[in-house]
């Protein structure tokens, strides 16, 4: 294809043919899906000049708001439902009885208080009300996954995380617990509340202009790795939450839906407890973890 | 749609029902478009986590190395290809007969030194071969178009633009010149040199992992406005460049491509010389203008 002979209706195949001797064959498969979606976009909506424009304006503003705290890309592709469509892609490819994987999203961090079974996960007073989740962890073929090392985060009793609130050494409802040897955990900690997605920036004047919430329903992150497993990364979802049927960041799966209830079995009958039982996955399987990491791409935990 | 129930294949659908209270009717098409495009994209190509993190990561370089005076996502824009779809699906939205236009490219600038008819378009000695490019221009009925005001900007005897390699304030090889009352303008200046666009970004990571050589062909930049008619942005291409069928911008088209002649009715005829007639659209149409256009963008001209 030479250039000067381009036309409207070859310029698709000009710029593949360009692209022809990329090395890398799964790079040159994904930048050639890439650029012919691309230009079927432009084509299908016939874009503007000036709408082309708005579009570099909006994506260059986008790359600006990434910073050390804060992943506006990522927002944006849990927004467009990008990450959950990549996220239940992966689930798929490695299902093997696993429990259903949930987005990361853009407040886990790696260095949480490490806590006792039982043990409160704030590290102060707190209003709200507090409850207990329990539970057992074990294998695809039910056998206790002994000693599992359980990463938990959460909103508090405002629907704000630490990160959004806090110093970034202040740490609070978050916390690291080990299953026993017989899989069994319990933890205390409050029921979440829902929280908007960071709204202040290029992401936020979209979701505004698209007449959304912004709103994520109420959840509690669990991180879940043992040895010799797979390591799950998943949410719990608060099942009467107002908005359990329309989270902004499409995270929120079925099976992951709980609420809390008296429960004579579990370790606090005096708490309202959720009793939830993880299945570990098998190790060659790939992580799954799909959402805003940000200890992939910024150099320290995400807040705004 | 209710986001509990979502799964790989109706995650589209969750996303373009909760985008359905956009206002503007315009905004909803084009971001349907684009979700239904960048989901069929994920899934044609099974997009992996990890290669999903890894367009994270690119887009959030794009963005960081945007500034003042470098546009990353226009040039990202403008090696996919996607820039001149959406300038040639604008050249054929307002076909009226006007000159075929071109890129606009990363090096306009808005404040170029004046020029009479005829002078030379350098601040300062040079060597390279100095040529003339003379013509008449005109409206699409065939009259006249008296006066028009022509800014010219192109590359040295290197291949290097003026911002490539001086201080902003030191301005070279670009100018603005009247045409005179018939419609006649004439030029001097030098024989442009191709040039590689800047590849010391993530847009140059790309290049090189395709495998593309990064040319432009040696060309001429026109803009050329008149009151009452449609502002014309073009470009004059040499044949002769080693690049004139391999663009990597995809800018060349067929009618802009020109080359130096022994001309005995050049007004300088001994010099290589161009004749170039240009016909300017109606002003109804949109401006076509489509590329590196820093002015809209940043606040000052663009360089590297």
């Amino acid at each position: 294809m030479i250039t000067q002979a381009i036309d409207e209706h070859t310029i698709t195949d000009a710029a593949l043919d360009q692209m022809s001797t990329t090395k890398d064959a799964r790079l040159k498969e994904i930048l050639d899906s890439a650029v012919r979606h691309l230009h079927a976009f432009a084509r299908e909506v016939d874009l503007k000049p000036e709408e082309w424009l708005e579009g570099i304006k909006f994506l260059t503003a986008v790359g600006h708001w990434c910073s050390e705290y804060r992943q506006e890309f990522i927002l944006l592709s849990d927004t467009l439902g990008l990450s959950a469509l990549v996220d239940l892609m992966n689930d798929r490819r490695i299902s093997d009885g696993g429990t259903t994987s949930s987005l990361l999203g853009p407040f886990y961090r790696t260095d949480a208080p490490q806590y006792e079974l039982g043990q409160f996960i704030g590290t102060h007073e707190h209003g709200g009300t507090e409850i207990c989740i329990y539970g057992r962890i074990t294998d695809v073929d039910g056998h206790a996954v002994p000693n599992a090392k359980i990463e938990i985060w959460q909103t508090d009793e405002e629907g704000v995380y630490d990160l959004q609130k806090n110093r970034p050494e202040d740490m609070d409802m978050r916390g690291v617990y080990h299953a026993d040897a017989e899989g069994n955990y319990c933890i205390r900690t409050l029921r979440p509340l829902g929280y908007l997605i960071p709204l202040d920036g290029p992401v936020g004047d979209m979701i505004r202009a698209q007449g959304r919430h912004g709103f994520r329903p109420a959840h509690v992150h669990f991180m879940i790795g043992a040895p010799g497993h797979r390591e799950l990364v998943t949410a719990l979802y608060m099942g009467n939450d107002d908005h359990i049927d329309s989270d902004t960041v499409f995270g929120v799966r079925g099976p992951l839906i709980t609420e809390t209830k008296q429960d004579p079995s579990s370790p606090f009958p005096n708490l309202p407890s959720v009793r939830f039982d993880y299945t570990l996955g098998r190790a060659e399987g790939m992580s799954g973890r799909v959402g805003a990491d940000p200890s992939q791409i910024t150099s320290k935990a995400v807040s705004h």
